[in-house]
This record gives structure tokens, sequence and C-alpha cells, in this order.
């Protein structure tokens, strides 16, 4: 290969890693967005149009569109109860792929709430991210999450990591 | 330096982030294939002979060899008893060290398990990994498990964080 | 852009992208260190004279200052109940943002404790870490940790996630 073409060659995976590294940062930057009841920034991790589908504490689930139903809902009442007890909605790594400009992640999440003097686990499940690249970075298309209950849902959810 | 000096040293550097990026894709695939009882993908994880060496739940420990014997526990009744239930095996992001064709890494892992409306830990582990190149991208040679339960065992295999 | 001019701006992305992962693996080494008592180590992944403030089991909060203080505390024969009884202190993985040779990372950390069979959270807390590089590699210059406890502290370090 010439100079040219290693260079060029070199500039595709170094994006590609600064991608996987900025979609890490992104998807990390939601929860204490959300836990300190920041709402706003925290619809605009979401490129406009885009959605958050998420099973309800009582069952059934609920698809919100970004970035103001998502925003809206950090300042519901259930919500500002979990940020004045103390809670972490915490991303685990998940396996993130990114191809050009488009990318998907599958991966676990936690919310954390305090109880008296100990921290327990108030909700776990296990998310479907797909992102793109804006003018402004990387941005959540659709975050479909999914309650760890066992349904088929859930692990269809889970299998989506082997054709990432 | 001149320029072929620069580019292969840059060349090298980039490979090894890119390796460190891959391995933490790799390791974060386990859990959501184990979870949803995708066996014999979560063996594969696995270089042909590589071993998961954990502590059993009733104390002591079991070696099972890849990708057969690996695969075969996640057809286990009781593990098919966690994914009805609704589990995520978390792996926590480790320190990796990536040396050439070979890697290690040392962290935590847990299992989540739902009971009723909430989730708590039924296990939680320390993990010295061992991985290897291999034509079809990065596997685990050995994954060595110890449960947290102040066992000289588990204490060592948190100490080796700082020689990887 | 000529040869020169396209070297230079990728070793200036690489390196900062091997930052990134660098201080990943850092925050990484913490636990596995403090989990087996491994004081002295521990305490030497800040420069000297940075600090550790966290909140107090009982309230309130203390500063530390790095490396003698905090080995120090590794030793308190609270911290080695801790590790007799079996614990993970886990960082996870923050959002990290590298400018040159300084860098800051926002994220949640808690403690993993075990109770007769099973694993609870001890504590759980937000994490403000201002990080340096030194001729050694990376190190925390401050860490600073508060409880997940509703406090106005709490949530002020949460926020620090949107500006670094």
């Amino acid at each position: 290969m010439d100079i040219e073409a290693r260079l060029a060659a070199m500039e595709a995976r170094l994006r590609k890693a600064e991608d996987q590294l900025e979609i890490l940062n992104l998807l990390n930057t939601n929860g204490p967005l959300v836990d300190s009841a920041t709402a706003q920034p925290a619809g605009e991790l979401w490129v406009e149009g885009g959605g958050y589908s998420f099973t309800l504490p009582e069952g059934g689930d609920k698809r919100l569109v970004a970035p103001d139903e998502i925003a809206g809902m950090y300042g519901w009442p259930g919500h500002l109860d979990l940020v004045k007890t103390g809670c972490a909605h915490l991303t685990a790594t998940p396996k993130i792929s990114v191809k050009g400009d488009e990318a998907e992640a599958v991966g676990y999440s936690v919310v954390i709430l305090r109880e008296e003097e100990r921290w327990f686990l108030w909700r776990a499940a296990v998310n479907h991210w797909t992102l793109r690249r804006t003018d402004a970075g990387w941005r959540i298309v659709e975050r479909f999450n999914r309650a760890l209950n066992g349904s088929e849902e859930s692990l269809a959810t889970m299998r989506k990591v082997q054709t990432i």
C-alpha cells in the first residue's frame, strides 16, 4: 500500500475507534442528567423525533418521542421522588457496533434507589440502541428497553447482540 | 522519525486501541447470550479447549471446557430457571491489558436476578481473563471467576490487576 | 492537507483515544486493589498531594490526601471487615473528557457487600474525577464522591456531566 492508501485506511479505523468511545460517553451522560432532573439536556441526547420505548413499572410499555416527551418524563412526580430519594440510572457498558454513520448497541441498565441505609435495584432491563452521527456528534435514534422478567421480548432484545 | 516509521508506529498503537475496544465488546457479548439461553454462541466466545473456572453456588469450584461444556451449562435446569425469572450476567468494565496477540483482564461480574417487584444480586465475583487474537477475532482462553466471599483465592485474583 | 499535517492530526487524535482508554483502565484498577486491601498501590493511583473526598457512612464528609492517607484508610478495621466479608468497589464506566494533559470524568460507583448467600449495595455514589498525565501515566488528582441521597451536592456533582 502506498502512503496515501495507508493514511486513508488509518483515518477510517481511527474514526471508528473514536466513534465507539464517543458513543460510550454519550450513553454514560444519560444517567447523571436524569438522576439530577436535568430534563431538557437528557431529551436532547436523542435526535429530534427519536424514541424511548420502555416497560412501565405497572406493566405494559410506552414509547416517548425526543426531545420533549422524554424530557417531560423527567419532570413527572414519580421521577422527582426518585431524585429526592437518591438514585442512579446506571448504563452498563454495552456491546457497541459502528457502521459508518450509524451504530447499534445492546446491553443492560439498572436503576439503583436508596432505601434507608442501603440501596437496591429498583429496576433492571436490557436495551437495544440505534444511534446516528449528526453535525452535533452521536445521538440516540431509538432506545428499546425491556425489564428483565423472562418475557420473550426481553430475550429477543438480548439476542440482538449476535447480529449487531 | 521518517514517514514510514511514523506510520508503522501509529498502526501498532491504533491496533492496540482497537484491540482493547474489541475485547470490551467481546466481554459484553457474554451476558446477553447467557441470559437468553443462547448457549452455543456463548460457548464460542472462547477458543476451543479454553476454560471457565467458577465458584459453584453450593461451594467448591468447577472448570468447564469450551465450547461444549460451557454451552451445555446454559441448558442446565438451574440456568433456565434464572432465564425464565429474568436475569443479567453483567460484566463490569475490567482493566484490560493487551500485549501483542495476547491480552489479560481483571474485573468484577454480578448476576442480577428478579424477585417479585425488585432485582437483587444473586452473585458477585472477581474475574481474571486471558484472551487471544484468532483469525475470527479476539476470544477468551481462560476465565477464572471466584465469588466475593473474602477467600484468599478471590483476593489473589483481585491483586492480579497490579501485574497485568 | 499534506502528509505531515495529516500525520500530526492523526497522532493527536490517536493519543486522545488512547488517553480515554488508559483512564478507563486506571479507574478500573482502584476496586480490585481496595477490595484486596492492597493499600499502598491504591493510594498511588493519585498524584502526590491529590485528594479523595467522600461522604462518611455516618454522614458528613472527609478529604484524604494521596498517597498515604488514602492508603491508610484501606487498613482501617472497618475496611478490613469489608474485605473479609467479600466486597467490590465497582466503578461504573463514567463519561470521560480529555483535554490535553488534563481530563475529567463523571460517573457512578457502588460498593457491593456479601450478606450470607447474597450480595447487596452497601453504598452508591456519584463521582467527579480530575486527572492528569504524568511521566508514570495518567493519575487521579481529585476524586469527589457523594452518596446518592438526594443532597444538592450529589445533584450538582451529576450535573457536571454537562460541562466536562
